[in-house]
């Protein structure tokens, strides 16, 4: 049985959208697993009390008095504030009380979290956000998608790794293709440390990794190579691709609605936008820490949390993390 | 009168777009300009002969031998080839015969031949590609677009003041404002280059710059400072997020082929996907060489490339190179 902790108190729309998606997901989604509820038991409670008719047998509240606010600074945040709900709620994986924990809190202060409550698996410098970026077919995995704004080329083939390990057991591809977000195939393209991490991802073992792609190869598929599974880049990079393609989304929708309004209440076009919409992939993993730790968009719905929930149990079945520990143990048994 | 040179034989298409393209702006745009275009006569000729109807009065073929390919070294392809029609159409301006040059050819190249052939203003650190991003309503000139993928700084705020100068002249913004693509709007925000780059924007006179900007308000404005006209970057990023834009806008239109094919055909559904096509917006200008030089996407068609000549002519006529000559001597005066 998955135990996963969400903190109900995270989220712009906390606690409301976080316990409607617990709801959605204990009805709905396959799997034997529980969820626990991180926060102030009595917000919680209240909130609980408007779906009476909700089955609780698989849902436990878990009391933790403080609030971690979006705009605190991270490490101080998780200094003065260790009965937050984000502390309390990823202390309980380290305790082996829970197996998964997923917030849609303040991302920096998550991030900092895990890595202290957590740890990192051996070998790993540095843990990283894996966002999955919709595409006309399965979702590509875009890494580093902006824990880690300044890296050096080593940490960047850590990420490949990193997003290969993800890609194989939960999006399950049996050997991931991984590319390397640059401004051109050329070996001689991209800044001095895209050109160092393009060396040393051509010659690093165990990873499927077509070389160098460029912008228009994230969401399309490469011209020569397909379809891309994993693409590394720094997480300056990759915020700013990731914001970007969801305000691209939303400009297309309104000016769709500008020109031609009727068509947006046409379930076939609505599946189109629906396609591209992120919360339908459920929150970015963050790789690398010991555990499963899903970090949601702070707008998350309802629907991001149920998806979320989705990919943290099946991340916890698959032994996800476990996976990682091993797959860093080889590499450092290749390199002794 | 405006001369626009032609660089007949750049681009994929070469020469059928480059010569339907000047022979559209010829018989529909405003203005007095001719066009010169430059390439192996012969070829041309044997083009123009298929438009047999078309007024040649305003326009002039010159002779130039060797063609620059897409793939060959810029630096190696400039020396190697002084006759190509890329060198021979830079070359026209710098000997007072011309008043503007457009190629849609080896992008690199264009950009090596244009700091040999022309130069830079005094004070211009390096010459950059504006690249305007369509949006809901008018667009956005993010630069770099790619020309220079490892920045400092203090090329960054040189950009910003280029991108001020051409949306001055070109767009018709009285104070163009200024935002800096970052992972999020806090000073302390992004990688060591960038946040210094804030620093000095924040200093710089003559600048309406509101700070760090993020991925989403590139193309939807800034929630607190409504719509941004100039986005600053290394060329890094802004060659990744261009090609991303154009891939995600392919993208879309895929999918409601898939789910809707029959709306395609519908005219305010097109018109959607007419505004977010680059190729309205004719081409990139190169800003800080002295003289006026437009660089256009491979795949151009030969509706780019009239619009390349619209812009070409309007900043020639506007005065462009000469009010960016006059800005920089000006920062230069503060300095001194």
């Amino acid at each position: 049985m998955i135990r996963v902790a969400l903190d109900a108190m995270g989220g712009d729309h906390a606690p409301q959208a976080e316990i409607e998606g617990a709801l959605a997901a204990l009805a709905a989604l396959p799997g034997d697993f529980t969820i626990q509820l991180v926060g102030r038991v009595d917000v919680i409670e209240a909130e609980l009390a408007r779906h009476p008719g909700a089955d609780r047998s698989r849902l436990e509240c878990i009391e933790a008095p403080d609030v971690v606010g979006m705009a605190e600074k991270p490490i101080a945040a998780i200094r003065k504030k260790p009965k937050s709900s984000l502390m309390i709620g990823m202390g309980l994986q380290k305790a082996g009380q829970s197996d998964a924990f997923i917030s849609a809190g303040n991302t920096g202060a998550s991030l900092a979290a895990a890595t202290v409550v957590l740890g990192l698996h051996d070998g790993v410098m540095r843990a990283t956000v894996a966002t999955p970026f919709p595409t006309a077919d399965e979702p590509v995995v875009v890494l580093d998608g902006g824990a880690n704004v300044d890296c050096s080329p080593r940490e960047l083939v850590g990420f490949a790794y990193l997003g290969t390990v993800y890609a194989r057991d939960v999006l399950g591809k049996a050997s991931p293709v991984v590319g390397l977000l640059n401004v051109g195939e050329e070996d001689e393209k991209g800044t001095a440390m895209v050109k160092e991490a393009h060396q040393l991802l051509k010659t690093a073992p165990g990873l499927n990794y077509v070389g160098n792609i460029e912008g228009r190869d994230i969401v399309a598929g490469h011209a020569k190579h397909g379809h891309i599974d994993v693409v590394v880049c720094d997480g300056f990079v990759g915020n700013i691709v990731l914001k970007f393609y969801e305000s691209v989304a939303r400009l297309i929708v309104r000016l769709v609605k500008r020109n031609a309004p009727e068509i947006l209440e046409r379930d076939d076009v609505r599946e189109v936008f629906r396609i591209l919409d992120y919360s339908e992939y459920g929150g970015a993993p963050l790789l690398g820490v010991k555990g499963i730790c899903i970090i949601c968009h702070g707008a998350s719905s309802p629907n991001a949390i149920k998806n979320a929930i989705r990919v943290a149990v099946h991340s916890a079945q698959v032994g996800l993390s476990q996976h990682i520990g091993a797959e860093f143990a080889a590499i450092a048994a290749r390199n002794a």
